[in-house]
């Protein structure tokens, strides 16, 4: 057994077990993206989605993006050798072939495949909800990597690292012009008269995969949601919200910065729409 | 000998060679710090200045500084390997102990060190200036990690990448907020009414060595030099500017975005003042 929180198996450009290059671009400028994928039945959820989202960043980052047939049978074998696990996928652009930021258009893009192991997680968290704070540091705004799952996460790092995080399940975060964006690891919804809000990622923030289903099973289910530019004053008004990941599926706030929320009817009716979605793994055709 | 751009030799830990973890902070999240030293005669210019903001810059992020004695070594070692290098060093939190942004403490920091070939440059750029354009992307501002040469450095590739780069030795950067805030890869000097003026970098932008030790040659001369809000206005007036970095040492812009411009009285006082520094390497202890 590999010890908790390592992985258990690692592939490096489709080859069990590897190394990485010390010119690894992905190491010296986080010049590269990630997938996170939770699998259950030893098969990945929305795979579809996380291939189309990791192309869609390549074309953006200039990265040359490998076969998705490829990349789509990587990601199942390494699915399957598990019934429950999250498996991390990194494309970067490669070992540098020369010193310095830019490229030369002769990188060979590095795939870096993690399969980590997946406990249950105690039901409670989904029924009652989780605590929640508001993280201190401020997100920087950048329209160019704004919804990108990059590897540039000293943010990430630092806002985990707060005084004050310990007994709280993930913390809000708002952006240096005081715009609303996300969780550390999930995004957020807020809900109020009956519509679901979630902060626009024009700025910053990542575009969860998960955010992108709760988007589509509320238009199937004809409930209004909204992407929106959000700030302090819409978050304090709230009394329901919830956080989604692909780890994480929804999950409902029960209480943010020592006030008390709770899950209303519209987060209880999503949970039920989704609930087949996330028990139940795609053929990674959907 | 290594193809142009690759680095001639690597050491991983201080071992020759070497490979990294495919668990490695440094390339999952950017969570780490860079130092790139100019070496000549075999030397690493401003030695001890690097390592010091090195150490800070630990500080910061709540990385583990190894013994300054035992980089200070492999840096003098490294660069011993040829009359002129560069010589780079990476310092990340290590190989993640738990999957997640989050930090346990058990980490134990990665150094890497690169050392590249450095062609004696043409002398005419340090006399005449190069051609500078003002980038399109701008930086996020984010208070917790300005000053910091950190592994987060998509926006300086992507900046790079611009259409219209080529050409221009360096680009211009400005940040979200519309302040001025650097060069792609080095700091920036406005010279006016005898005054030296540089970037304030309390957003963003990085603190760099050759910046800090104009600054301190600035005061030993009696010349008036400031840390300050820069924005467009300040730049579109300016005449007279120059680059500074590691590597570069000091360099005068003779076109700014095809406007003319022409090192004065002020920059030549400096490049005199600052040639012995450049032109010799220390011992490691200034």
């Amino acid at each position: 057994m590999a010890p908790e929180g390592s992985p258990a198996a690692v592939w490096v450009n489709g080859r069990p077990g590897g190394v990485l290059s010390p010119l690894e671009r992905g190491l010296h400028y986080g010049d590269g993206l990630f997938e996170t994928l939770a699998c259950v039945g030893g098969k990945p959820r929305f795979l579809a989605l996380h291939l189309e989202r990791l192309r869609a960043g390549c074309t953006r980052l200039g990265i040359g993006f490998p076969g998705p047939e490829e990349l789509r049978r990587e990601i199942l074998a390494a699915a399957a050798g598990a019934d429950r696990s999250i498996v991390k996928v990194l494309l970067t652009r490669g070992p540098a072939v020369a010193r310095g930021y830019g490229t030369t258009g002769a990188e060979q893009p590095t795939r870096l495949t993690l399969r980590y192991g997946w406990e249950e997680e105690d039901p409670r968290l989904v029924v009652e909800g989780v605590r929640v704070r508001t993280a201190a540091l401020r997100l920087g705004e950048n329209p160019a990597l704004a919804g990108l799952k990059h590897l540039n996460r000293l943010e990430q790092v630092l806002a985990r690292r707060e005084p004050g995080a310990a007994g709280f399940a993930e913390a809000l975060m708002f952006s240096s012009g005081g715009r609303l964006i996300s969780g550390i690891m999930s995004n957020v919804f807020l809900v109020e008269d009956g519509t679901l809000r979630t902060p626009l990622l024009d700025r910053c923030g990542v575009a969860g995969i998960m955010r992108q289903v709760v988007l589509r099973e509320a238009a199937r289910a004809g409930i209004a949601a909204v992407e929106a530019a959000l700030e302090g004053a819409d978050l304090a008004r709230t009394s329901e919200l919830f956080l989604t990941s692909a780890v994480i599926g929804l999950r409902p706030v029960r209480e943010l910065d020592g006030r008390a929320c709770a899950p209303g009817a519209l987060t209880r009716e999503l949970q039920r729409r989704l609930a087949p979605l996330l028990a139940e793994a795609s053929d990674g055709r959907s």
